[in-house]
């Protein structure tokens, strides 16, 4: 996991908050399906991602658009209601427009 | 560290992307400060924060002036400085602005 290569702002940050619940229940597979096929759709930029005890994962799209049409996805829909229902303890998703970013490499 | 309790969007969040360099170099006890210390800023909101390797703290406030004010308090501007000399290899700052929030406890 690295640092997303992301374009100057603004485009569109969907933060996923969440705590797992116990067991694997063939989360780690999905996990890594949908990063891949996220990474298909279009107007994805990148993603970023980070477990201890609480996760976070940031996605980055192009759009708002674009971000809920991965929303809309058949097999992330599925991936969804089985993280309702198995994998998550709780979460939050809260969908944001990035509008600066900073750092040594620049705006990305 | 559990999921910030933020209240109906807008609000802002502050995504903070970085990868560390080895040791510690007083990046513990700075780090649990900065987080006491922003706690106590007008209009912060919460704060989550994951290290897998890379290291995501997303925080979240009333507004943009109130995260621009907290990233010129004069204890973090020091912070920073150290940040970018001795404790982070690579870092990014995104500033949002978030329009939606779900999940089972409703838009937190």
């Amino acid at each position: 996991m690295s640092i997303a290569q992301t374009p100057e702002p603004p485009y569109t940050a969907v933060i996923f908050t969440s705590f797992r619940t116990g067991g694997d229940n063939g989360y780690r597979v999905m996990s890594q399906r949908m990063v891949d096929l996220a990474s298909q759709q279009p107007g994805f930029l990148g993603v970023e991602s980070a477990r201890e005890g609480l996760g976070i994962t940031v996605s980055y799209w192009v759009d708002d658009a674009s971000a809920a049409a991965w929303k809309q996805v058949t097999e992330h829909v599925i991936a969804q209601e089985r993280g309702r229902a198995v994998w998550y303890e709780d979460y939050q998703v809260r969908v944001a427009t990035v509008s600066r970013s900073y750092g040594p490499s620049g705006a990305r």
